[in-house]
């Protein structure tokens, strides 16, 4: 211990790693190494950027070879039971599993709806998962981009399942949607009446829908449930070429239902392997990701000029009173803009 | 005759006119000053941006007295013949009817799916009716800021109604929802098969769906079908507060529901009018269509850069070979974008 004490010190003084030992730790699967290198990929900072990107370009050859599974669902919806049941099941059948969540509400109103703190006790524990709360600050686009970056970094420390949790609030579900490979919804019994706190279109964005808490005397109504969902399905448009989009029941309380759960994942990850979904998919995913961050920059640095934000609530006014038309109130803060970055 | 030549001559040789003949022709409500108008505004050419802009300020005040109503519906759903049947009537209720076209097919495949030039034949003699088609070029976001400006004239030059038609292709939908207060959707039956081919959660931005072609034969049938959507949209969310959208019969055929349609768009009007909807959307289409203009502006001085564009195939490609994170190419792109500027 004592012949320890100066290494530690020397280590204490050195407050940050370099990007090559967050590599190697990376690699080697440390937990604490991942847990760090993913609290600087979630930094604000812009010093920690450039390092940042450094690890995620080395790491990236050893990314890509998980399945990457999206849930959403109201609040109460019984996501993250059903989440560590599901991860429980998937490490006692050898699997390593990592858990993160998109949480847009923590961005808005400081507080969680996923209740990060106290969730998944008993996953945490477990030796083959890794449960990550949402990044906390942020909007939802950096927040998704965090969460992207996250995964990878996950993926080259080994594990096999990602799980991404979101809540339908704002686009949440369209950003996990679009970062995973299989996106799951989770409902409760109740007619429709849950989901018309969703996101519109939410139905067809999924590749399955959960009727959760099918358990006692829930069970019955659960099976209705099903059945309307599925009738419903039958009008809408799948979110997958060559995979039906169906309706079936789970409950994390008694089990029912979830080892089915990741049959059917794995029935879909074959069939999208096969038709060469998942490989396009995939792809067009990494293209979006790199354009949406572009335009979000694009859209910041219009939006967040000073100039811009001192004039656009007058020009908006002007619009909705009628006194300008939209086409020129939005040519006048263009010729703003441009003037600035010309003279 | 003779001696109205030197006047004639004269007028010939001025080009165009100035903005205030333009002003004072649509609010006479003169058709062909109107139609010259609408080409101007639909003009590519910058250098008529100032006057057709000029225009639009100054007949503002003038607009905003109509009810705009969107009707979308895949090929073959027998949009124009209804249209036409719906016009029609209204025209003999003593109503001023203008029929415009989002088209976005003509943008990109030169053809068009709404088959402008045949269409509506006995609408577009009726004195009360004017029918306008799509602008043919540009860009989805160009076609609907000149059929938001179109509609803008058209108000001003008295139509009390102003339908906009278009197809579901890509976010036409999405765009004709985003200028008008009331959205129909057309449906045949065929138990859900035709919303296939519509953008996902078309049913979810419409205040009205109508199966169409519930004559002879297919009678029943549409019956069945307006059951089944009945019972679906019972899961879904309402476009519009206060008012539960529901699916209808309707036969430009036989004349079966034009009247009562026409009822339902009335009721829901004075809803929408009674519940302050009707104002505070179309403010918030006005902001959000100012808002739109500037995104594509930035947008498209970015990705329309030519460095940019010899830049950003490399780029996609590093990225999707998985060379390069999404976040570092966009920064790299961004970087290159930005310096362009300040040097």
């Amino acid at each position: 211990m004592a012949e320890n004490q100066p290494h530690s010190n020397r280590k204490r003084r050195r407050r940050t790693k370099l990007p090559a030992e967050y590599i190697d730790g990376i690699l080697a699967a440390d937990r604490t190494i991942l847990a760090q290198a993913i609290t600087l990929v979630e930094s604000q900072s812009t010093k920690h950027f450039a390092s940042s990107q450094e690890i995620l370009q080395n790491i990236m050859p050893y990314t890509g070879q998980s399945i990457r599974i999206g849930f959403t669902g109201v609040p109460g919806a019984g996501k993250s039971t059903l989440i560590e049941a599901l991860g429980i099941l998937l490490c006692e059948k050898g699997y390593n599993v990592a858990v993160l969540a998109v949480d847009p509400s923590s961005t808005v109103s400081k507080g969680s709806i996923l209740g990060d703190k106290t969730r998944m006790e008993k996953l945490s524990k477990h030796p083959s998962a890794f449960v990550r709360p949402s990044p906390s600050s942020g909007t939802l686009g950096g927040v998704a981009r965090k969460s992207r970056e996250t995964l990878l970094l996950c993926e080259a420390a080994g594990f096999d399942v990602i799980i991404v949790e979101t809540v339908g609030v704002g686009q949440s579900e369209t950003v996990v949607r679009s970062m995973v490979d299989c996106f799951i919804v989770l409902l409760l019994t109740g007619a429709g009446d849950e989901l018309q706190g969703m996101k519109k279109g939410v139905m067809e964005i999924a590749d399955a829908l959960y009727i959760n808490k099918a358990d006692g005397p829930n069970y019955e109504e659960a099976l209705k449930a099903r059945a309307e969902y599925n009738r419903l399905l039958h009008f809408l448009q799948p979110a997958t070429k060559d995979w039906t989009t169906s309706a079936q029941i789970v409950s994390a309380l008694t089990g029912t239902g979830i080892d089915e759960m990741w049959d059917l994942i794995r029935k879909f990850e074959t069939t999208v392997k096969a038709n060469g979904v998942w490989e396009e998919r995939r792809q067009r995913q990494m293209v979006e990701w790199m354009e949406s961050l572009i335009e979000e920059s694009l859209l910041q640095h219009f939006f967040g000029n000073e100039e811009i934000r001192s004039k656009f609530p007058v020009k908006k006014n002007e619009v909705t009173e009628g006194q300008l038309p939209p086409a020129q109130a939005a040519q006048q803060l263009l010729d703003l803009y441009f003037k600035m970055f010309h003279s």
